[in-house]
């Protein structure tokens, strides 16, 4: 399906019905999530695939009691580092160099120029940029589940710092920021399915300036 | 292209030909940002696309003087709302009622709950929540791009409040947050398009909770 349509087929199911998503169509979503951008490639963020029942019901507990996180079979938590270190950043460089067979030195001045702009911005700066490139990685990741024609209900709606203990995050740096149950529509049950999707319109979202 | 074949094929061109990208192919990966989800529906952002030559020299000035910016034939610019207030998400929900064709007081208490949740948090919090909300938007648009088979080189390395003053957003409420210049390409001067795409590994990425 071209991604148009599948972002015409798509919309956040409000209902779903419990079939399980195929574990191939879980690696694919995963793999766009993966090979999304992220600033100065950094990829500041993990994913979480929860399977489990009893760990799904928990983070339902403590996301609004939307149904959808139980009736998924699959709920993806991107969770974002909790701010950036000179040492984080060494290890992803280190990473590229030893990947595309550079010279040890030759992203010295790349690193030292980012942290010397990143670290006085503070904790807080770092983990909302951390989380921003997050976003950019949900946004690909519900692209790639409509392409597959699965359901998947971008959520923001939850107590991060309850994930956060469910998960334990804080031992690993991180910071629960979004989460997307994958699953299957209820078309049967869903108010939603049928209502017509609404954008700003094109003239109003668009400003040409030629 | 299936999106993930499209996503191995891109990457942040450093070095782009000056070919223009043909109108029907920008339209198409508008629309893709335009079918962006977003936190209630809000879509608190719009998209300034700039071809104009003199424009796209003043933003590259205040964005570290990067050759995309002015060898793209289209400039994108994601610029959010610089906060929430209740006639902005009431202008937005009227429509939505009135496109579904719903009851007018059919969302009020939806509306009413949303703002007595967003009004306490402060502008620099909705500002911050809007923008996260473009980068979704983004995203889709860089996956949509490269099912184009159009370049498109993911950019926050500019002077937000500089391009806020080229674009006169302060008076339209608006704060610059994410550049995405679309174009081709120069695959003989361009020293990262033979260099290896490198991504966390899978096992660092991904944790299963079965």
């Amino acid at each position: 399906m071209a991604l148009i349509d599948a972002l015409k087929w798509r919309y956040a199911a409000k209902k779903m019905n419990g079939q399980t998503v195929p574990q191939e169509k879980i690696d694919y979503i995963l793999e766009a999530a993966k090979l999304a951008p992220s600033s100065s490639g950094l990829q500041p963020y993990k994913i979480f695939v929860i399977t489990n029942p009893e760990l799904k019901e928990k983070i339902r507990a403590v996301g609004f009691d939307q149904s959808q996180i139980t009736d998924a079979s699959h709920v993806l938590v991107w969770a974002a580092w909790d701010g950036y270190s000179l040492e984080k950043i060494s290890a992803v460089f280190d990473r590229t160099i030893a990947e595309r067979g550079i010279p040890a030195d030759a992203m010295d001045e790349y690193k030292n120029r980012l942290w010397g702009m990143y670290e006085p911005l503070g904790q807080e700066w770092h983990a909302n940029h951390a989380a921003r490139q997050a976003y950019i990685s949900f946004g690909i990741a519900i692209a790639a589940a409509a392409e597959q024609e699965v359901d998947a209900t971008p959520m923001e709606g939850f107590i991060p710092a309850e994930v956060d203990k469910l998960l334990n995050l804080s031992e690993l740096g991180l910071k629960s920021v979004l989460v997307l149950p994958l699953g299957y529509r209820d078309a049967n049950n869903d108010w939603l399915v049928n209502l017509k999707k609404v954008r700003t319109p094109q003239d109003e979202f668009i400003t040409e300036i030629k």
